[in-house]
């Protein structure tokens, strides 16, 4: 194989061809990546990379003078190339599998692997699709992803749900067990079963969302029940779907919460930080007093010491207190965009709503905490 | 004691105070500081810790309503006045070590400790002083301290030696046994005893470097045998000295070095980051082989690769090889800022000078590694 490539566009794509390699030693040979020409293309070139879960391949422009293909260490060609100062960068692979990397004054002679080692991503033509743009992909995976489970213990849980609403919008769901975080939004074409779900891993979301701006304005999501493949501009990851049921999150959505408090999102954030400055646990409990336009935050009374703070908020009803995981408050509030933001409560055992006044696609709900203090 | 201080000038004290709190948890007396009242002193208070090493002592402005002193946790009153939005911050003690810190719609109830058992920094008038511009005082620093040790395995390098050259310049010198820096200063004032010298240790050095632009335009360090204090405007810095002595450096510093070698810093510094940046070992070896007008450098030829690079350099002297690890020549290159940077060479087994062409100040020393590729 012998191409020249740009060294910016090679230095981004090798960025993201390293997000998706593996990082743990277990399995050496997913340290690499393969570059290879493409049959009757003489000025693009193809690099892919894998972790068995999630691989991305991802097309770049070159100028072809030999194809084939070579396997080499993503992260040591990435740290070179990002030192390298000139602007083309000839590869060129020998038959005894070293690969000459060429730029300016600078020449490197890196060892490679076998191709035919290294998992290969095939893409695939799946049955389900959508079309949705960039922007509105980002809001649903920022909006869902804080709320998804982060340990191994329910695999389930461990990404974002989508499936259609019965007016045929998609519906993003996740949880955690303690939180849930839902997203309906509307999208430009779509060929999904009724009835279907899948869920989507968080690393996929991660790294997609992460890279989202390279797909251009609209991103192509198809998959079927094992696989998701999203593109867009010469890009596509593919994941594997979690397999396993999502959980009915319906019947936990609460129908009934009376009670309305409108507050600025800003101040509450803020006062949900002091609050929880002080506290030695990981997710910083905090009790919240409503009273007629008032919110009081409390922590703990413990021996390390204890933080009160007040804010304005729009409310009428009756005093009534509600213990919550400061984290999972203020996780909510970082993705809700709006000035002011609205909590639906009930009472103080029930789970609460807390959403924009101004955007009814999103919805988060948050099972409150028993405070004795 | 009753006192009320400006948020900010609160946040920014309680930031230094906390880069010198000792972080470890073997002494957790250590992880508190001082706010004391001082006599006959209404509109300051004191701020002081220490790790046993280094102390700091700060005075901010205050509005002090009633006298007293009090020793809290610094980390967990840093983390909640970084939080806090009002300006006025309101702090009391009461006789229970409970500490009140009152600000906008915040109140918080922090414990405190005995106030006696946490040891007091007392300042002291020293025999030996100099007087330095801050500006001076950064580069000093900056241009040696690199050069120390950072292990423990000869404590008596671990830091910068300070003494007098016999034109009554300030001399700041460090090694590690592989590489020297030194830098000759004059000083606007200064009572330092002839044949006296003093090494400063790293912690101290890296916090007052941090910290140095708040002294003012001057800073005026004192010292004894065993101790340094550095001031200006509100702050002081106390250190403990390095016992031991300092190695004569005269030696190592090479006199009779003929070969010389101009090459442009920057190119220098990115062609050591190609041929360094494949290379597995920390330190990063690298041969540099000298001709006519240009400089080439090569990696190890190792298993996991090669690389080889080539800038152009001022050099009319015969060819000659020298091998350094990147990593020394890299440091002192970072901290030389002309464009142009001269080494001075004798053969491939002498050290090598590094300095800039128009600073005589300032020179560095490094030892070549045998390189055998």
């Amino acid at each position: 194989m012998e191409i020249i490539l740009n060294r910016e566009l090679l230095s981004d794509a090798l960025q993201n061809i390293n997000s998706v390699v593996d990082k743990s030693s277990t399995k050496p040979i997913l340290s690499n990546f393969v570059m290879r020409t493409l049959e009757g293309e003489k000025s693009k070139v193809e690099f892919s990379s894998t972790d068995y879960e999630l691989s991305l391949v991802e097309k770049i422009d070159a100028e072809v003078k030999e194809t084939g293909s070579i396997c080499v260490n993503a992260k040591k060609v990435f740290d070179i190339v990002k030192e390298l100062r000139d602007d083309k960068v000839y590869i060129r692979s020998t038959e005894q599998l070293w690969i000459h990397i060429t730029c300016g004054s600078s020449e490197l002679r890196l060892p490679s692997v076998e191709v035919g080692l290294y998992p290969q991503t095939v893409l695939e033509e799946l049955p389900e699709s959508l079309k949705i743009s960039v922007e509105d992909f980002k809001s649903c995976i920022d909006m869902t992803l804080f709320a998804a489970m982060t340990n191994e213990s329910r695999r389930n849980l461990m990404g974002v749900c989508l499936s259609l609403t019965s007016d045929q919008k998609t519906r993003w769901i996740s949880t955690d067990g303690h939180r849930l975080a839902q997203v309906v939004m509307p999208v430009k074409e779509q060929v999904f079963s009724e009835g279907k779900e899948v869920i989507i891993p968080r690393k996929a979301l991660t790294e997609v969302r992460r890279t989202a701006d390279i797909f251009g304005k609209i991103v192509n999501i198809s998959f079927d029940s094992r696989v998701m493949q999203f593109s867009g501009g010469d890009i596509t990851y593919k994941t594997r779907l979690i397999e396993g049921k999502f959980p009915n999150c319906d019947p936990i959505i609460p129908k009934d919460n009376n009670l309305e408090i409108s507050v600025n999102r800003e101040s509450f954030v803020n006062s949900l930080r002091i609050v929880s400055s002080i506290s030695m646990e990981k997710l910083r409990p905090v009790k919240i007093i409503f009273s007629h336009g008032l919110l009081r935050l409390e922590s703990e009374k413990a021996d390390y010491g204890e933080v009160v703070d007040e804010i304005e908020a729009g409310y009428e009803g009756e005093n009534f207190q509600i213990g919550f995981n400061s984290r999972y408050l203020l996780d909510v509030l970082g993705v809700i965009e709006s000035d002011e933001i609205l909590l639906n409560c009930k009472n103080s055992m029930s789970p609460t709503i807390i959403k924009s006044p101004r955007d009814e696609s999103f919805i988060s709900v948050i099972m409150p905490l028993r405070v004795e203090w």
